[in-house]
């Protein structure tokens, strides 16, 4: 894998899907590229401003009053931000390099503020979804029961009688524990997204972007006629070298086991093994973002699609292992009932499975990404 | 399915494998087997009584004085009585019916009785095992550091820092509460074991077996020339309709997350699912005993051990559903802290996790349990 890091223009050999015209693809690829998200993060910030950013924060699910104009727009906005920051940092041997390196972090700031408040929501949803799933579909109490019940989830644990019952309280209260919990983060997001979002260091961004949709600042001594496919090959070599480290064989065999090792460990970061795959799913993204600078007007291919579906994995072994890390973090929390503590391990185990479960879908896409149906003997 | 249950002769043209010689069996071969497995079981006994069955019973692993003579002595009586039992089912219409139907309960009562107190050591080391491995080699403390904590582990929690170390606490709080239930568990059932060998029930069972080594009482109307293979054909058929009634589609998809269902369910018996999977493991080694009676002096062939292969995975399945049960029952132990539940909280969900990986395995080594190399084209 070196070698292929040190010249990734060796990636361009192999097939590239119809999204990758085959003749070099000039400088002007990416000041479109560019341009366009440029556009589409103003167009998103404008219907953002539109559908108000409103005081009722607490009962949205996105920045916003909780319809669904605000979250689009906020989804919008992070979608635009991610892939600025991630086409700067791929081609930024062509961009001014002052400005590029002053846009990064803030659009990374940008995106990462404004994804907290639906990462949360989004965290409390699986893990209510997946307590239903482990107590049967008429034990749990739906979704606004458990808000109700979430008052009493830390009191003192009465003695409960030794019976099988006490356990489905158990999902309850930890589905409660779980909300009050999740709700508390994402209501401290949603208002730090509104701040951020009202904040000169903001305005500073969206100007700048403004800017950018009508003139890309190329670097002065950047060659027009240049190929992009070298500095996307590059993006896919290190894409490929991290992949390359990851425990693949082990992921491929079911029921490995690997991902709840060290699962009642001592150890404060017990997951460790968690981060070459987090690593991968953003080296996975920029991969992405290169190639839609490559495509063009040509649209995703069917690699394009391969590609998705592997990041999606990838996706859900973020959100697994994120979701099992606050189940382990809620049982810390002082005088929860034996019941409580019992559910939140269990929803833990299921979740470190979910993350392994995403593993082995991972390996088993990135293996079939470049498979081609067999010619006919 | 329902056909070949109905006409059970038709497995006799599928391919058998070298146990199975190409002609018919006579009667003979079920006589010998029988009388082998009788002098086996005398023999067993007899190597039982020498090795001492004393009355230092708690700190053994098998029934006696905790050395390998006895427990290896006890596992080859229920070796034996297994055999005895299953043959008699099998072939019970060649054999005496009054004396079949009076012995079979009788060897289902010893061997049982002879497997609890290995059950329970088997089990606590498969739990213990488990925690080991979830808290990493060097935070939880060996077996004997975990009895001398057992005293300590059901009085009432003192309120814990809210930090990560109680998690570990908690898996070695777990470890001694499972030693203390299950141990207490083994020391009865190695008592009763004690008082059913040295029973009349047990030495009436032993004078049968005594006979049976000498003289195997066939039915009168019995026909000597009978060919066994219809039946030993009738038990795999009852087998076959066993396993096809298993979901393997879904056990064949790993991570399909179908054991956790309803972990934290209100259901007294949340485990239904379980059942169809025993009987299979069963009616599996039914097949196997009928196998052995047709195989007689040529011993196991390739199918006998892919069979053996399957049936080792369905003993892991039995395994894990029961020590997930154990763990689960643990956690209803009044009073337990909470760091203490949240262990046996993922204790449990692991091992439902090894419920899901046997049953996976066993589909596989089903699926390919006839597989013979593809001829070469």
């Amino acid at each position: 894998m070196a070698q292929q890091h040190l010249d990734p223009t060796n990636r361009l050999a192999e097939p590239a899907g119809p999204a990758s015209p085959a003749g070099p693809v000039p400088a002007e690829a990416l000041t479109c590229y560019l341009r366009a998200q440029a556009t589409e993060f103003l167009r998103a910030l404008r219907l953002h401003r539109e559908s108000g950013t409103g005081a009722n924060g607490s009962s949205g699910s996105g920045v916003g009053d909780g319809s669904a104009g605000p979250v689009d727009a906020a989804r919008a906005l992070r979608r635009a931000a991610r892939r600025l920051s991630g086409t700067l940092h791929t081609y930024q041997p062509l961009l001014d390099a002052d400005w590029a390196e002053g846009m990064r972090p803030e659009l990374a700031w940008l995106s990462g503020t404004l994804a907290m408040e639906h990462a949360y929501a989004s965290r409390l949803e699986r893990l209510l979804q997946a307590l239903h799933r482990l107590s049967g579909s008429s034990a749990f109490p739906a979704r606004r029961q458990v808000a109700a019940a979430a008052v009493s989830a830390t009191l003192p644990a009465a003695p409960a009688p030794p019976d099988r019952g006490n356990l489905t309280v158990g999902a309850a209260k930890a589905g409660a524990l779980l909300d009050r919990q999740l709700t508390l983060a994402r209501t401290r997001a949603h208002s730090t997204a509104l701040q951020a979002l009202g904040s000169s260091r903001f305005h500073a961004v969206a100007d700048k972007v403004a800017l950018l949709a009508s003139e890309v600042p190329l670097r002065a001594t950047a060659d027009v006629t240049a190929d992009l496919r070298s500095l996307a090959g590059a993006a896919e070599g290190r894409l490929a070298d991290a992949v390359a480290a990851l425990p693949l064989v082990t992921a491929g065999h079911p029921y490995n086991a690997e991902a709840l090792i060290h699962g009642l460990s001592p150890d404060p970061a017990p997951h460790p093994q968690d981060a070459p795959w987090h690593q991968v799913r953003l080296l996975l993204r920029l991969h992405r973002y290169a190639r839609e600078v490559l495509a063009g007007e040509d649209g995703p291919g069917g690699e394009d699609a391969r590609l998705l579906t592997a990041g999606e994995a990838l996706d859900r072994h973020r959100d697994a292992s994120e979701a099992a890390a606050a189940a382990a973090q809620a049982a810390r929390t002082p005088r929860i009932a034996p019941a409580t503590a019992y559910a939140l391990g269990v929803l833990h185990a299921d979740q470190r499975h979910e993350v392994e479960a995403a593993r082995y879908a991972f390996q088993h896409d990135w293996q079939h990404r470049g498979a081609r149906p067999a010619p006919a003997q």
